[in-house]
């Protein structure tokens, strides 16, 4: 998506992608016991949103949601779930979509397709925080990580997207695979812990914690993690593959 | 949505509505230990298909579902939620829309609105089994209950649709309200076993879900169900109101 596509009359627009249609990101990472989030800022303008895209004509749903989390973050093959779609009338904000136009020197009219009403399809996708490369996107936009408890005030109902993909990940927090793209290979049974507060947004008892942890069949017990005390160093463990 | 609708072009279709984006309806109902759907027959095609409708331009998706499930079946206010976005490029199914608007004289060309791809929001709504009153669609649909387990070949990807909406309400059997609306007022726990083993296709030991339901704090026993063998009736429980 260039500024040639921005250019374009409506009906070619419409042509080309699924019309009144996008799709918004939000794409997960995990570092210092923080979730981070991708967030785009328009130079400029002080505006920031979640990463987006619009469906190719002949394009599936899920296809588009890949392609545009690849444009943002470079990363292939990995989780991405559809939680959401968000269809309040009233959730365009043109006045922000027209500043963001001006600012980019755009020439457009009041019917132009991006000042129209958008449904949007809302996407989770939990990534390596190590191994994105955050990628500018279209209209001057800036990519870059915000912790998740000090985001700025995003255009649209984009908040609003960002808290129910946080009680998704909430709902799936069990996951094998939620733990398995946040955490690195080898973790502590403490790391796995932290992180699943750090979702929660709540402390969890230890004990308990790691009898539902191991009960869960999805664990693999490694050797002691080396710190040079052996006699103190926790376990290490990883999620064991979908064969075992 | 009448006939009148389907002979717009589709600019002026596109006017009055969000283009390229239904909902469809999984109306479920539960009656005699079967779960029931709302499927739609359109006359003399020998095809079947979801309740489905469309969003007007300023109307809310949520509002659009209600709307849409009011029409076939007149209730409102009842459990309706979104369970998934349905949005394969492949999905649309040319072929049937075409017989079954020649079935209606209609005249249509290849670019005819509704020959066009749609992406397509799930809902899934729980009813009141007895209160329905299945009310016919446009292009001449009549409107009646299936059993789950005798669903006719349906249009489209529809039975996939249907799957995903079971897959959503195993997921959620524990929910009170799921049991509230697909209950009547006071149940046995019996009943109540039934309604979950039906959803989950799968018997449950009787103690373990007993116990399960009672500390879900969701219940409220009441007296014994009149039976006339007094010490061998069971206990009659309705589910709590929210402000116990």
């Amino acid at each position: 998506m260039g500024q040639q596509e921005l250019k374009k009359p409506t009906e070619d627009f419409w042509d080309k992608y699924q019309p009144g249609l996008a799709i918004d990101c939000v794409i997960v990472g995990y570092h210092e016991r923080e979730l981070k989030i991708l967030i785009m800022e328009y130079e400029n303008t002080d505006l920031y949103a979640l990463p987006a895209g619009f469906i190719e004509k002949n394009e599936d749903l899920d296809t588009a949601a890949s392609r545009a989390l690849y444009e943002r973050t470079g990363l292939k093959d990995i989780y991405l779930s559809q939680f959401h779609t968000f269809g309040k009338s009233d959730r365009n904000d043109t006045e922000a979509m027209e500043i963001i136009m001006r600012s980019n020197g755009l020439d457009f009219d009041k019917d132009h397709w991006l000042l129209r009403r958008f449904v949007s399809v809302g996407y989770v996708a939990l990534v390596d925080y190590k191994k994105v490369k955050p990628t500018a996107g279209f209209l001057s936009s800036q990519c870059s990580w915000c912790d998740l408890d000090s985001i700025p005030p995003l255009i649209q109902d984009h908040q609003k997207i960002i808290d129910k993909a946080i009680l998704y990940l909430r709902d799936h927090v069990d996951d094998k695979l939620l733990g398995a793209n946040l955490l690195v290979d080898t973790f502590t049974m403490k790391d796995l812990q932290k992180l699943h507060e750090t979702i929660l947004g709540e402390k969890l008892h230890r004990t308990g914690f790691h009898r539902k942890m191991m009960d869960s069949g999805h664990l693999e017990r490694l050797g002691k993690k080396k710190t040079g005390k052996a006699h103190r160093s926790p376990y290490l463990y990883r999620f064991s593959s979908d064969k075992e």
